[in-house]
């Protein structure tokens, strides 16, 4: 009954694209559902991407000189209303703590939408002087924010996340910071994901409630839909004033630090799905695919089978490959369709014939293609292909996103395209609200991703009002 | 003026313990308050040391074959109240969740205690047949009781915590993991804090709400008093029944699965302080210590003192020692004293006497013993040092635990001891709740800490009430 469950067809992606994202999460054991509405479980599965994407993240938080600590998960209200811009953004999605053990408490306690209040608390108790400067802390932790609709890894109440938030002597070394960071998110999506992004600035109607500028790296999913997938805020001084963060500077005046905040979380783990993705189920790049490579014996129980997968596994295991040997008593039919569902970017099959002849069989998921090899140098061979994998993946997520985005010179091409085009559009925009309002309005939902660092000059004016151009933006849906 | 605050004297442990605790965690930079009453900061000299402890507990969870995982942290209180012996032991101390966004919710949520109820309402969606267990979850996580009374590390409202979740066919499988465990817990305060504990099981009145049996490791602080150091349970099928969690045994039966659960949290950090702590500051066991051993050049702005001191701190961290050179521009002296009130447990001071003559001088922590040694071969000789360190902290604090633990065969003799001998007392009991609730009020706090698995026969009657003797307890004052 169970092992029927698991070789169930999943809903094709063109066919219905939430409904196939719905099944991959369940069917791949991503996700669990609970009784808590808008929140699910990361299951094991699930949890090894995200310790994967914590490690390799950490390592490069460490390299650019960051401390990791922990702040408390609930803030007082009145510590939440001490910057007005930043609580109006937040106010109104956040979950309330009312009630202590038996008694209603006297002032009621949010848990933390994001941590910024908290960390400036901090900041203005621990430093005094530029001696203090630069503080660069980074907090892992659970996150609460009350939306009316969710899904799961993409929008839901509580998610897990890392912030960042660094405080420096001068306004430069803060930008530098925020642009530093959002590299270190570009190269991760890039290299560690195989995501490629567009990157660049926030307009100021997207931006980070409290913030200066916000920076961001816009990945596209498979279906063309964009998604908000790291962003790099800037804060100047304006933190650092409503809470009185000073310090004693080299030249004797006191002065206000200037401030920055970036953050990523596990709706990257969406985004692997829903780029990568198939119609067989999950694709994981190797970097962070919990297994890298399954072995599985083909009529195990003939003389020898077990022996081979079994020093197969272990060389494969010494040279650093994360392997699992699958030696359950199931059909190997069984096993490639669960393996292909939840995404191992390698399968290696190992029969009675293959030993005798001193071979394997390696079969990719990515592109299916079957590879006999030996098993001589297996550990070499199967590095190099998890290679080649990874920077496969990374080329056809690329390809999707430069097909998939246009360029509009006209509004009506703009309007054409945003219509029957999945994807993101290319143009030019005169810097005002007002316009990007009503592209938002005229389309149902096609906002801008960001104003990238690439910038082309597509037209003179502005796709909307016709008045001079100030910046080319990239629009889009998004998650 | 700040300088001067870090070289400032603590309390004396033997004037005013508690006030020398409070000193070190905020002097030792582990801890910063918040305007959040009873949660604290855990700052990054005081998380870096729970990552240390993270990483080492997670190798062994994992090769004792767990996985971790993800729950939601809000537990609705329909859900919380599915077992009754559970919902008795926590209700009272639950943080709850009654506004979300603007709305009143119509069922109100509490912050996770602790997770039973949501890994047992996962466990009966995921559980069907004998071929799916056992299960062997594990999830690190932010938890929240709301205590009256709070202490940094020791108690707080919020505190970090590991929690085990195990599912399992028969009773014995269950009652082996949760001894297996306990005994990871064991050799983790051993091996790895240096802190030997006295270990067994619960009674009656202590155990978890909802257990069948419940055991713990007992280590105590320097000063006599106790601390619950970790705990495992067995559950039993009583939440397996409550939660209708079922599976087809081998013989198509349908059966009810045995659970357990086990936990430690940065109560650890408390412990490791009140354990090896001294009137300096802390002292911390090398393999715990974000900084094992700090290279300090003397009279650094001579020619070639940096240079050495560099090359001196890159052969160390070749050889995998977390090791960091302190060439701030401050004196030799006031560096020491942070470094000791941080408790690292090496420093290393090299000046250019000690260049010329081919030497460094390295001052253990532990002893404030002060070696000079040749800079050739120093990975070597310091790796061998900090293992011998570790070696003698756990044999000091074996010492300090064997001098104050007292026995007692008869009552006034268990209330002379508690009155004016700080430490564990060991006693005969009947196994009578009566007895052990005289015993804590007639000394204002006396309480079981466990029944030993070593037991002795020190008398044949209960040293309360004189009926036959049922165990040996070790009895003691508790944080």
């Amino acid at each position: 009954m169970k092992d029927k469950k698991l070789v169930q067809e999943i809903t094709a992606m063109d066919a219905d694209f939430a409904q196939w994202y719905t099944d991959v999460v369940k069917k791949a054991e991503l996700i669990g559902y609970t009784s808590v509405k808008g929140c699910v479980i990361i299951r094991p599965y699930g949890y090894a991407i995200w310790e994967n994407i914590q490690a390799d993240l950490n390592r490069r938080f460490k390299e650019t000189g960051h401390e990791n600590l922990y702040m408390p998960m609930l803030i007082p209200e009145s510590l939440l209303k001490k910057e007005a811009d930043h609580v109006d953004g937040f106010a109104p999605e956040c979950a309330w703590v009312t009630v202590g053990g038996s008694e209603e408490l006297s002032e009621r306690l949010c848990i933390r939408p994001t941590s910024e209040v908290l960390f400036c608390e901090h900041f203005r108790d621990v430093v005094q002087s530029y001696r203090d400067l630069p503080k660069l802390y980074n907090q892992w932790a659970n996150i609460m924010r009350w939306e009316k609709t969710t899904r799961p890894f993409l929008r839901s109440r509580e998610f897990l996340w890392q912030e960042g938030h660094t405080l420096h002597e001068t306004e430069q070394e803060a930008r530098d910071e925020t642009l530093q960071m959002l590299e270190v998110y570009r190269d991760f999506y890039a290299e560690t994901l195989a995501i490629p992004v567009v990157w660049g600035r926030k307009t100021e109607k997207e931006k980070f409630a409290g913030a200066e500028e916000s920076y961001t790296v816009e990945p596209m999913m498979h279906n063309g839909v964009g998604l908000q997938g790291g962003t790099s805020h800037y804060f100047g001084d304006g933190f650092a004033r409503a809470f009185d963060i000073k310090f004693a500077g080299r030249d004797n005046t006191i002065q206000y630090p200037h401030q920055t905040s970036w953050g990523v979380t596990t709706r990257m783990i969406g985004a692997v799905i829903m780029v990568h993705g198939d119609d067989s189920g999950l694709r994981l790049p190797p970097r962070v695919a919990p297994v890298q490579a399954v072995v599985i014996p083909v009529m195990q129980h003939k003389e020898g089978v077990l022996e081979a997968a079994t020093a197969l596994t272990d060389s494969l295991k010494s040279a650093g490959i994360r392997v699992k040997l699958d030696d359950r008593d199931q059909s190997p039919g069984w096993k490639y369709s669960q393996h292909e569902m939840q995404g191992v970017p390698l399968r290696i099959e190992l029969g009675p014939r293959d030993i005798e002849a001193g071979n394997c069989v390696l079969a990719r998921r990515d592109t299916g293609e079957k590879i006999v090899t030996s098993i001589d140098g297996i550990a070499d061979t199967v590095a190099a292909l998890l290679e080649t994998i990874q920077a496969d993946m990374y080329q056809r997520a690329l390809e999707n996103l430069t097909t998939k985005t246009s360029t509009a010179t006209s509004y009506p091409q703009l309007l054409e395209l945003a219509e029957n085009s999945p994807g993101f559009i290319r143009a030019m925009w005169c810097g005002d609200t007002t316009c990007e309002d009503k592209i938002k309005d005229d389309t149902g939902g096609v906002k801008s991703r960001c104003i990238p660092f690439e910038q082309e000059n597509l037209a003179s004016d502005c796709v909307v009002c016709g008045k001079p151009a100030a910046h080319m933006v990239v629009w889009g849906r998004q998650y």
